[in-house]
């Protein structure tokens, strides 16, 4: 909140480079005094998008590479040939503390590889999530992990409620949030077995830095029944996609239902004002931005599909989490967290936390 | 369709027992004049009720019994105490062909544990799965399986696969169902092991009953993509809740949106009949029924906390599938299909078509 805050973007990330990430930017820097960009990509392009944003005169500085990852390219492909390209420098801009927070509307799985291959685990966390923002009836929670891997231990699990309950701290400002495991609702099955050991281990914890609620259903998450919901990557992003399609079928109906007669549309005409609160609520720009948590540095994640105002709420989230000082709460947190589950642990990790990096 | 259809009822099942199961017996009969009944439980509380409904004069018979499974019974419990109870007398009746579908608002785990037991599997299906119709803006969809297991191997989901297009052909007398395998979209980590097994399985068999469509995420299932959309039981129920949780978000929100102005008010009015016919597609009564398919007979679980007209919905599902002569074609169909499948398989079924009843 002091001084800048300086943010690395790629700018050739996403459908449509520096005519979206540019403007995107400009947007946040409006709302944000205190924000300062590195742009890694094509000087020319990126420097005439630029000169069209009043509010990033002499806040940006341009770091030249014609290097992009393509977004077809595998992860394995990004972490071989990589090095030079934009997200690959915005990363490294990250690692080397000269950026508070790298935002890409690039290629997840590269990302995601580049993310793991330049920034270091997060005191013993094994593997890294995307965390989801989600809007509820209530207000937002948080939803983790929406897709960066498939499966988790029940150690993943409890490492996942740590990371989103820091995201939830800092974002929302929540000093004890509530975490709920997602799981099924029929009582005899109740889940993988690592979501019983994770629900056995949080329960069992002493000196959590959450309120741990116990297991919640998918109804549970628009409903806003906790702050934190934790899940596995596979389930996460079928239930994160999932949700967006209902929405958008809704939405489709919704319109069906008022042009189907005269007297409906002249209705919705009237109630246009209802509408667009409606629309604002539901409208995918507002929270677009899967956050990379679980090493030493914040990314974002922007859809590579999205428009300037969508960019922008992708810098605006990676700009909250680096202003609340997101990653020095997460690693305090992990340290103690991690002396509370020892115990109950089904098998305790032998290495010290610093020997853990695994994947 | 010629001749009576018996169904069987678990008349004591759900938050209601016989006030709301006859009622809603009572609305099937008034749709489908060839429905009879077998209901099972207390004569009297039966009796009562049946005497209120017109539609139902000679056509119920009544099977008394006391014994009921209670909804916090565990399967393990049902099936050792739960001999004679009106859940067990239900899918019995079935079992001896003296019905062709067992209906239940009860207990889904005892209804589950009951089903498998009472009756025998299909061929070499080793699992059976709990099918959900699912309202798309196309039409409807349906998904398997919504919760019957943890988990499924990559045969299981090529059961799945069989089981629901012979559904979709049933119901929605689709001659080749499309069918796709639910994913998550990041290309690099595309899903689990079992998921790209059964993805090869599928692509590479020959003379399949339905269309491989390959794999679709979360949001193609509201967009109806597909006709029927296969997914292992933990990720397919947080699939269902998580877009039920949506809708109702959703109906709040409009909700609020058209009460917050006068103006809004008014237009909601004019619109009202729109609002009816979204209220409609939206009501989750209109696709009440999870359908278990995989042994030798059709057991339909209604939501236990539903309405005459939601139950009533759970028995028009039942009739719909058992008129069609689903069982004898998916017993025809799986013959044929293991044929095509068992070339590709990494670790092909050694034992006969009726040893491998595992599980």
């Amino acid at each position: 909140m002091t001084g800048p805050l300086i943010i690395a973007l790629d700018a050739m990330g996403g459908d449509f480079g520096p005519a979206v990430v540019v403007p995107g930017a400009g947007i946040s820097a409006v709302r944000h005094p205190g924000i300062r960009y590195i742009m890694f990509g094509d000087e020319a392009a990126i420097r005439a998008e630029v000169d069209k944003q009043p509010s990033l005169a002499g806040r940006v500085e341009i770091v030249h590479t014609t290097h992009v990852i393509s977004s077809d390219a595998k992860p394995s492909q990004a972490i071989r040939r990589g090095k030079g390209s934009s997200m690959w420098l915005a990363l490294e801009a990250v690692r080397e503390g000269r950026a508070a927070v790298a935002v890409s509307a690039g290629n997840t799985g590269a990302l995601m590889a580049l993310y793991r291959l330049l920034l270091k685990p997060l005191g013993d966390i094994e593997r890294p999530a995307i965390a989801a923002i989600w809007p509820t009836v209530r207000a937002e929670s948080i939803v983790l992990d929406v897709g960066a891997n498939i499966g988790a231990s029940s150690k993943q699990l409890c490492d996942f409620a740590l990371l989103g309950s820091g995201m939830a701290r800092a974002l929302f400002h929540i000093e004890r949030p509530s975490v709920g495991l997602l799981n099924v609702g029929v009582e005899e099955i109740k889940g993988a077995d690592e979501v019983k050991e994770a629900h056995a281990l949080l329960r069992g914890a002493q000196g959590l830095p959450f309120d741990y609620h116990g297991y919640v259903e998918g109804d549970d998450i628009g409903a806003g029944t906790v702050d934190v919901i934790v899940v596995e990557g596979f389930a996460g992003n079928i239930a994160l996609k999932t949700a967006e399609g209902t929405a958008r079928q809704i939405g489709t109906w919704l319109r069906e239902a008022m042009t189907g007669s005269t007297l409906s549309k002249m209705g919705a005409l009237l109630a246009q004002g209802g509408f667009r609160a409606l629309k604002r609520k539901m409208d995918p720009r507002r929270v677009n931005g899967g956050t990379f948590l679980g090493h030493n540095g914040v990314a974002i994640k922007s859809h590579g599909g999205t428009d300037a105002l969508g960019f922008a709420s992708a810098v605006d989230l990676g700009y909250d989490m680096a202003s609340q000082g997101l990653i020095e709460r997460l690693a305090a947190d992990l340290k103690a967290f991690h002396g509370t589950l020892q115990v109950p642990l089904p098998a305790p990790p032998s290495a010290a936390a610093d020997g853990a990096r695994g994947s």
